[in-house]
C-alpha cells in the first residue's frame, strides 16, 4: 500500500451546518466528511485539506478537498461510498487520484462564486435555503455596470471583513456579472482568491447600486478608499454557492 | 364585526413537516398555521378548511384554503402578517376576501399537481427536499405516450391506494405532460379531483415505463384492471408539487 491522494469534489447545502472547517461541538462539512472517511477506510490517520473554508450558511457545488491516505481502496470508489455515508445535503460527486504534489488550496488557480437573490414578494420556500431574500426590484443593469469595475488585479481591502488578517489585500477578479431572469438575481464572481467574506461585501454594495441607492461609479471610490467602511452591508450567507474551482 | 371568508394561497416546503392535516403530537402545515392565525387575531373560534390533504413531505406552490373568522383585520392584511410569524419554509402568498358560499374544498374545479425526478448520478443536494432522485435515463416521449392515455374521465381505482375508501373513483384528468431539460424529468397532473396517493402512483406508473420495463400501452391494461395491483410501485413523496387549485 502506498499514500493515495485523492481530490475530491463536493457538494452541499450549507444551511444545515456550521461551515467546512471542524469546530469543536459544531456540525460541519468537514468534520462529517471525515466521520465518512473514517467508517469507509477504517483509518483515522489521514490528512484532508479543503480548498475553501465556506462559513456557516454557505453552500456548494464544486467545493474540492485532498485526501492523502493510505488505503487499498481505489481513489474513484471514494465519491460513491462516501456519499453513501454522509447526510442527503452533501454529496462527493467526484473522486480521482491525482499527483503527489497535488494540494487543494496552493494549486487552485481560480474560484467562482454564485450569489442568488430573489426579489419577489413572497418568500421562496422551496429555495430559501439558498438564496437571499430581498424583496423589490433591482437594477440589473446598472449591477452589472459596477460589477464590470472590479474586473482586474485591484486591492480589495475595501471589500474584507476588517478581521481578515492576510497581509496582502490585492486579488484578481476574473469576471464579475450580474443577470436577471423572473424575479431572481445572480451575481457570479470568479477570482483567484477570495479575502474573508469579499464575496459576501462585494455583492451587499452590488445591491446598494441595484436599489439606487448609489451610482455604479461608486464602486471606484470604495475600492480607492482601502476601508471597510465605505463598502455596502454585508449580504447574507445564504445566497452564497461555491459553484466550481480551477486548477 | 361580522364574520370574514378569507382565500388564503399558501407555499410550502413540506419535508420538514407531517403534512397538511392536523395530528396529535405532530408538526403539520394546518397546526402551524391556525397558531399563526390564534396569535395574529387573539382569536380562537375560527374554521380553516384546506382544499388539499397533501401527505408528509409533499410541498405546495399553491395550496388554498379559506378561513372563517370573525375580525377586525381585513382579509388583504393577513397573508403579510401570518407569513411573519410562520416558519420560514411556509409562506401565505395571498389573502383575499371571499363569497361566505365559498368553500376551499367543494368548489375547487380542478388543481395541478407537478412531480419532479432528478435522473443524474450525484444527488441534487441543494434540491434533494422536493424531488426524487432516481439515477439512470427515463424515456420522456414514451413516458407523455402514456400519459396522455391517462386523460380524460376515467376510473382510477388502479391508482389509488387500497386503503381510499371515497366511494366513487372516478375522476376527470384534463392534462398529464411529462417533460424533461438537463436532467430533470416533471410529470404535470391536472385533474378534478385527486384519489388517496393517485398522482405518486400515476408518477411511480409513469417511471416504470420510462425505464422501459412496461410500453406506454401498459397504462390501457393497468385502467381497466381496476387493481392497485396491476399499476407501478408509488413514488416517494417528496418530488410532488401542488402548484396551483383553480374555482
Amino acid at each position: 500500500m502506498a499514500l493515495q491522494n485523492v481530490k475530491l469534489t463536493i457538494a452541499y447545502d450549507g444551511s444545515s451546518y456550521h461551515g467546512w472547517q471542524k469546530q469543536r461541538g459544531c456540525v460541519t462539512i468537514e468534520s462529517l466528511i471525515t466521520e465518512a472517511i473514517e467508517r469507509l477506510t477504517c483509518c483515522d490517520d489521514f490528512k484532508l485539506i479543503g480548498s475553501s473554508r465556506t462559513d456557516a450558511g454557505v453552500s456548494a457545488l464544486g467545493q474540492v478537498a485532498n485526501l492523502l491516505i493510505d488505503t487499498p481502496i481505489p481513489a474513484a470508489k471514494f465519491a460513491k461510498a462516501l456519499t453513501q455515508l454522509l447526510p442527503k445535503t452533501i454529496a462527493v460527486k467526484e473522486s480521482i487520484e491525482v499527483d503527489a504534489d497535488f494540494d487543494a488550496i496552493k494549486c487552485a488557480k481560480s474560484k467562482l462564486y454564485r450569489y442568488s437573490i430573489y426579489t419577489g414578494k413572497v418568500r421562496p420556500v422551496l429555495n430559501i435555503h439558498s438564496c437571499w431574500h430581498r424583496p423589490g426590484k433591482l437594477d440589473i443593469t446598472a449591477m452589472n455596470d459596477a460589477a464590470s469595475k472590479l474586473v482586474g488585479t485591484k486591492d480589495f481591502k475595501s471589500f474584507a471583513t476588517a478581521s481578515d488578517k492576510r497581509t496582502s489585500s490585492l486579488r484578481t477578479v476574473f469576471q464579475c456579472q450580474v443577470s436577471g431572469q423572473d424575479q431572481w438575481g445572480y451575481i457570479d464572481i470568479e477570482a483567484d482568491g477570495f479575502l474573508y467574506n469579499m464575496a459576501r461585501n462585494i455583492v451587499g454594495t452590488l445591491v446598494e447600486i441595484g436599489r439606487g441607492r448609489w451610482k455604479p461609479e461608486a464602486v471606484d471610490k470604495i475600492l480607492m478608499a482601502k476601508s471597510r467602511c465605505s463598502a455596502g452591508p454585508i449580504a447574507p450567507a445564504n445566497g452564497l454557492c461555491l459553484m466550481w474551482i480551477k486548477y
